[in-house]
C-alpha cells in the first residue's frame, strides 16, 4: 500500500505492516520539508504531575460522560436511523457527525497510550454503526438524507460535508495508529475516494467551507502514501473555484477558504476555520515545500502573534461570526476565544514547529495549551467552556453540553494526544518541547534506543531534572526548549553549568557524547511578572496581566476576601515582587500569587457613567489582591474574574 | 369619530374636523398623564442655522434619492406584484414593507412643514399601490403571500407583520396630520381592526416580535379616540402569551417582548426593539397612568443612562444580535450603535419628557440627536451609517443602501419631524426644549396666541436670544431648558439678570407678565471639556472624550497633519483649555478644537503585542491634536477616528 518516497531522510521502523505503531499526532517522518519528526503518543508516558491529573480526568470522566451526552442528544441515532435501527428524527445541526468522530479520535489517542478493551469495543461498535450508514458510493453524512438528499454537495459553504469527512479521517487515523485496525480508515478512504473521483478542477467544483479536510487528507497521505490525497488537499487550498461556486466577498472572509490560501495576507473571518486552514496549509507545505505557502504562513503567523492573539493563546475576538477581529481588537469581557480556536492555534503551531524547529512556535503552543485550551475543561472534567473570555461579571460559562458541541470532544482529543507533543527528533538528536514528569522510550533517528526521564514540579516550579539514557553511549544533541518568558535560565549537565547562556525563546542545544543516566538540570526563571499589552490594544490600556512561567493569572472574586467588587480594585506598587505559595487544596493544587493593591473607597457603580474630568482625586484604600491561574477560574460557582487588572498609573512607567 | 375623553385637562383647537392640524410628532393634548403637550410640526419654522442645513439636504437629497433606492430594490414592486402590475419576484427581507412606510412618514412630516404638491402626489400614488394590495380582510403584507401565505401570524417572533403594521400606521398618521387625508389611515385601521378582531387573550395569541406597533396603536388611539387601539397596545405590552406562543428564554431577551413589560428590570437584547418597546410603554402610561409602567420606565432609564448608553446617545454594544451589552459594556471600535437605536432613544426620551416635564430626558434627547443620530447621515445627505462606532481604523461606514435599510428612512423621518420637538406647552406656559434659529407660531393653553423667535449660532455659540410675543400681555411661564453640560449659564430678561442661578439639567422657569417683543438672553457655558467615563467602562480607561456644548468631538485622521497614526497620540496638559475656531469651509462649517498632545516616537505597531512591564519610559514628542464634531466624521473618504483619546496619565487626576 505504501509508496516509498525517494530521498526520505531516515529509515525508522520502516514501512512495514506495523508502521502505525510509530506514527505520532501527526506523522512527519517522511515529510521532506520538516526539521522535526514526531514521536508516537505511545512512546511517552506522562507521569504524576500537572498534566497527568488533567489526562486522568479526561479518560475517566470527560470521555465517558461525553459519549453519554452524544448518545442522549441523538448524534449516534442519526446514523442508526439510516439503517432502520432508530426511528427517531435526525437531531442537531448540520455538523453533528463530526462530534462523534472527534470523540472517536479522542478515544483513539487514549488507546495509543495503552489498550483499554472496553473503550476499544465501544469504538468498534460505533464503527459498525457508522459504516452501516455509508452508501455504496462511499457517501456518508446523516444530514443530507431524505428531503435534503438533493442538496448534497450543492451548498458546500455551509454543508460541513467535507468538514465531517475530515474529522472522520482523523478519527480513523487515530484509531488505526492505536490498534492497526483499518476498518474505519478504509471507510473514510471510500468516502474520500468518492469525493476525489467526483470533484476537481476538471470535474465538479469543491470547497471545504469549514477547513479541516485539508489537514486530514495530508495525514491520510502520510498514512497511506497515496499521493491523490495530498493533491486533493492542494486543490482545496488552491481556492480556484470561487467563480464556479459564486462565492461572495463575505464568504471568502468568513470561510477562510474559496480563494488561494497563498493570497491571504492576514487573519480574518471565522477563527476556527482560519486556524484549521493554516494547519492544512502547513501540512501541505511540509510535503511539497511550496515556498508561497511558507511565506504566507509566516506572514499570517506574524499577524496572529503581533495583532490578534489573546495572552491566553486564545483566538477570535467577536461573537458575531465567531470571528477574528481587526488588528489589536482584543476585548476582554466580550472575547469569544472559542476553545476550538485555541486548540487550532496549538495544532497549527505544532505543525509550524515541525517545519521549522523554531522554539517561537512551541512558545505559542505552550501559551495556548496552559491557558486558553486548559481553561476550556472544568477541573471536574465534565463541564466545558465554549467561549473563554478574559473578564466576566459572572456567568454560567461552563456547561456539560452545547448544541454546537465542537469544543468538548476537541478538548478531549487534545488532552488525550498530549504525550505526542512532548518530544521530537531530528538527525542531530532529540528535542524536548514541553516539561512535565514524563518518560520517553524511543530512539534516535539512527536507530539507537533512547530513554529520557523528566522529574519536575513544573509549571509550579522551574526546576526540571532530565535524565538521558541512550541504549549505548553516543554523540548527539539534546535540544532543551527555553521558553520565551524565562528571562534567566540555568542549565547544567551532570552538575556543570554551560558557559553559553540559554536564550529565551530558543532551543538550547547540548551536544556531547551521552551515556546512560546523564543528567540535565534546568532552572527556569519563574518570576511572576506584570505584562502590558501594546497600547494599540485599547481594552488593555492602563492595565497589566500577570504571568508566572507559562501560566497567565487572573483575579477571581472567590479569592478576594473583603473586596466589594473586583472591578473597583487596582494593582499598586508595581516594582514590588509577588508573593507566591503552592496551595495544595486550592483548585486541585495551584501556586497562588498575592500582591498589594488598592480599592476605591466609593464604589464605582455609584458614580455617573460620564462626567467632566475633575481635579479631585478619587480616594483609594489598600487591599491585598490574590491571583489564581486563569485556566482554573469558574470552578467554584458563579464568580467575577479579570485577567487585565488596572494598575496605579502614577507608579506605572509608560 | 372622536370620543371625548372626560377629565382631559385642556381645550385647544378642539376635536373638530381639522384637528389634525394641531397634532404634533406625538399628540399628547388629551393624554391624562403627561406634563407637557406637544406643538405641531407646522407651528415651528426652523430658520437658517445648524438644523436647517440638515433638514434642507434631507428634503432635497435624502428623501428623493431614498425613494429611488427603494423602488430600484423592488420594495414598491413587492406591492405591485400582488395586483399583477409587476411580474418581478418579491425582493428583500421579511420587513421591507416597513421601509416604504417609514419613507412615507418622513415625507408626511415634510408636508406638515408646508405643502409640496409633487411629494403629496407621490404619497397618493404610493397609497394607491399599497392599498390595492390590501386584502378584503384588511391583511396587508407583501411577504406572507403565495407559498408563505400559510405562515401568516404563525411565526410572530420573526415575521415583523405587526412591526410593518406599526410603521404603516405611523406613516398614515403623519400624512393625515399633514393633509387631513385619511385614505392611508383608513387602510391602516382596517388592518389594525382585523388584527384586534382576531387576536387577544381569549382569541389567538399575539406578539409584536419587533416592538413598534405598541406606540403606533397608542398614537392611533390619540388620533381617532378609539379605545380598542389603546387596549390592544396594552395587551401587547402585557406579555401574557409567552406560554401559548412557546417563547424561549432567549427570545424573551432578544425580542424585548413576550413577557410583561412591567417585569423588565434592565435593558438587554436587541437595542432597537428595547427602545421601541419603551416608547410604546411610555405612550401607554401617558394614557393610562399605570404606576407599574412608570416605575419600570424609570428603572430602565436609569439602567440606560448609568450603564448602557454611549456618550453619543447611541445604544447597542454588540453586533451579535444587534444587542445591548452588559452594564458598562461599551466597546468603541466594535460599538454597534445602530442609527435606529439612537433614534429610538430620542423618541423614548421625548415621550418621557412629555410625561414628566423633566429636563434630564431632554438632555438625553439632545445628546442622541446631535451625535449618535446626526452621525447617521452624511453631509451629502445620500449616505447613511447603519453602525455608528466611536473608533475606527478606517472602513466604509457610510453607504447609500443596506439590504436591511431601516436606518436611512428612520433618519429621514427624524430630521423631517424635528420642528415638532423644539417647543411644548403646559397649563403654566411654554417650554423651550431645543435651541436653534426658529420661530414658533402657536398659542398658550388658554388660547392666547404666542410667537417665539430664537436667534442664535447654537450649537457653535452659547448665546441665544429669545423674543417672546404673546398676542396680548399675559402672565405665564417660559421654561428655558438649561442643558446638563452647561455648568455656568446666564439668563437675562430684557437685559436684567435673574437672581436665581440657572441649574444645569433643569428647566429655568421665568414667570412674569410677558408682552410683545420681550427678550430673553441666554448664555450657555460652551467650554470644551474632557469627559471621563466610569472606570467600570474598561474600554475607556485612561482615556477622555471631548465635549463642547451638546457636541461630542473626535479625532479624525484627515485633520492630524504630520501624525503617523491617530492611535499613537495622546492628550497632554489636561488643565490647559482647548483653543476653538469656527471653520466655515470645513465640513459645512464646524467649530474645530485644538489641544496639545503627544505622539509616540516609536510607532506602537512596531512593538510586540505583549511584553513585561519595564521601567523604561516610552519616549513621546509633542503634537497638536485637532478635534471635529463626531457627527461629521467619515465625510472625507476613508479615515481613522477616535472619540475616547488616551490621556497622559501622570497629568490625569483619577
Amino acid at each position: 500500500m505504501r509508496v516509498v518516497i525517494a530521498l526520505c531522510c531516515l529509515a525508522v521502523a520502516g514501512l512495514a505492516q506495523d508502521n502505525w505503531r510509530s506514527e505520532g499526532v501527526i506523522y512527519t517522518d517522511h515529510s521532506p520539508h520538516v526539521k522535526l519528526h514526531t514521536v508516537p503518543v505511545r512512546a511517552v508516558k506522562i507521569e504524576d504531575g500537572f498534566w497527568s491529573a488533567r489526562m486522568r480526568i479526561n479518560v475517566e470522566r470527560s470521555i465517558p460522560s461525553m459519549l453519554e451526552e452524544l448518545e442522549q442528544h441523538g448524534v449516534v441515532d442519526n446514523f442508526l436511523r439510516l439503517t432502520g435501527k432508530s426511528q427517531a428524527p435526525r437531531k442537531g445541526p448540520v455538523y453533528t457527525d463530526s462530534d462523534i468522530y472527534k470523540w472517536i479520535e479522542a478515544a483513539g489517542f487514549v488507546l495509543q497510550s495503552g489498550d483499554r478493551p472496553e473503550l476499544r469495543k465501544t469504538i468498534d461498535r460505533l464503527t459498525d454503526e457508522i459504516l452501516a450508514a455509508q452508501e455504496p458510493s462511499g457517501y456518508l453524512n446523516t444530514y443530507y438524507q431524505n428531503e435534503r438528499r438533493d442538496k448534497r454537495f450543492t451548498e458546500m459553504y455551509r454543508s460541513h460535508e467535507l468538514y465531517c469527512l475530515g474529522h472522520l479521517l482523523q478519527a480513523a487515523i487515530a484509531y488505526y495508529r492505536a490498534t492497526g485496525n483499518r476498518r474505519l480508515l478504509d471507510g473514510g478512504m471510500r468516502y474520500a475516494n468518492y469525493l476525489i473521483e467526483t470533484f476537481g478542477p476538471t470535474k465538479r467544483p469543491a470547497l471545504t467551507g469549514h477547513p479541516e479536510l485539508e489537514m486530514a487528507l495530508v495525514e491520510l497521505y502520510r498514512t497511506t502514501g497515496e499521493r491523490k490525497y495530498l493533491d486533493f488537499a492542494g486543490y482545496l487550498l488552491s481556492g480556484v473555484e470561487r467563480e464556479r461556486l459564486h462565492l461572495t466577498d463575505q464568504q471568502i472572509v468568513y470561510l477562510f477558504s474559496g480563494i488561494p490560501f497563498t493570497s491571504r495576507t492576514e487573519f480574518e473571518g471565522h477563527a476556527v476555520r482560519a486556524m484549521y486552514a493554516s494547519c492544512g496549509a502547513t501540512d501541505y507545505y511540509a510535503e511539497t515545500g511550496d515556498a508561497a505557502y511558507r511565506a504566507t504562513l509566516e506572514r499570517l503567523w506574524k499577524d496572529l502573534v503581533n495583532h490578534k492573539m489573546y495572552i491566553t493563546g486564545g483566538v477570535g475576538s467577536r461573537e458575531a461570526g465567531e470571528s477574528i477581529g481587526l488588528a489589536y481588537e482584543l476585548p476582554n469581557a466580550q472575547a469569544y476565544g472559542e476553545s476550538c480556536a485555541a486548540i487550532g492555534n496549538m495544532m497549527w503551531n505544532w505543525r509550524m514547529l515541525a517545519v521549522t524547529g523554531e522554539a517561537r512556535f512551541a512558545d505559542v503552543m505552550e501559551r495556548a495549551l496552559y491557558n486558553g485550551i486548559n481553561s476550556g475543561m472544568s477541573l471536574s472534567g465534565t463541564l466545558y467552556c465554549y467561549r473563554n473570555p478574559l473578564e466576566s461579571v459572572g456567568e454560567k460559562i461552563r456547561n456539560e453540553w452545547y448544541d454546537t458541541t465542537c469544543c468538548p470532544p476537541n478538548l478531549e482529543r487534545t488532552f488525550a494526544s498530549l504525550p505526542g507533543y512532548f518530544y521530537a527528533t531530528s538527525a542531530k538528536g532529540v528535542y524536548v518541547n514541553l516539561y512535565d514528569n514524563s518518560r520517553l522510550d524511543w530512539h534516535l533517528e539512527n536507530g539507537t534506543g533512547l530513554q529520557i526521564e523528566q522529574k519536575t514540579r513544573y509549571p509550579w516550579d522551574g526546576a526540571v531534572e532530565i535524565t538521558v539514557t541512550p541504549a549505548r553511549a553516543a554523540e548527539f544533541s539534546v535540544f532543551a526548549r527555553v521558553p520565551g518568558w524565562s528571562q534567566a535560565t540555568q542549565i547544567a549537565v551532570n552538575g556543570v553549568y554551560d558557559a553559553v547562556r540559554p536564550e529565551p525563546g530558543e532551543y538550547f542545544e547540548i551536544r556531547r557524547e551521552w551515556k546512560a543516566e546523564d543528567r540535565i538540570e534546568v532552572k527556569f526563571d519563574m518570576t511572576a511578572r506584570m505584562i502590558r499589552a501594546n497600547p494599540l490594544v485599547r481594552e488593555d490600556a492602563g492595565r497589566v496581566a500577570v504571568q508566572r512561567g507559562p501560566m497567565v493569572y487572573c483575579l477571581e472574586s472567590a479569592d478576594q476576601a473583603g473586596l466589594g467588587s473586583l472591578f473597583d480594585a487596582e494593582l499598586t506598587g508595581t516594582f514590588e515582587p509577588f508573593s507566591e505559595k503552592f496551595e495544595g487544596d486550592l483548585l486541585n493544587g495551584v501556586v497562588e500569587l498575592r500582591h498589594t493593591g488598592a480599592v476605591a473607597e466609593k464604589l464605582f457603580e455609584d458614580e455617573p457613567l460620564y462626567q467632566a474630568s475633575a481635579p479631585s482625586a478619587r480616594p483609594f484604600k489598600p487591599a491585598e489582591l490574590t491571583f489564581i491561574p486563569y485556566y482554573a477560574w469558574a470552578n467554584r460557582g458563579m464568580s467575577s474574574m479579570e485577567v487585565w487588572v488596572p494598575v496605579d498609573q502614577s507608579a506605572t512607567v509608560r
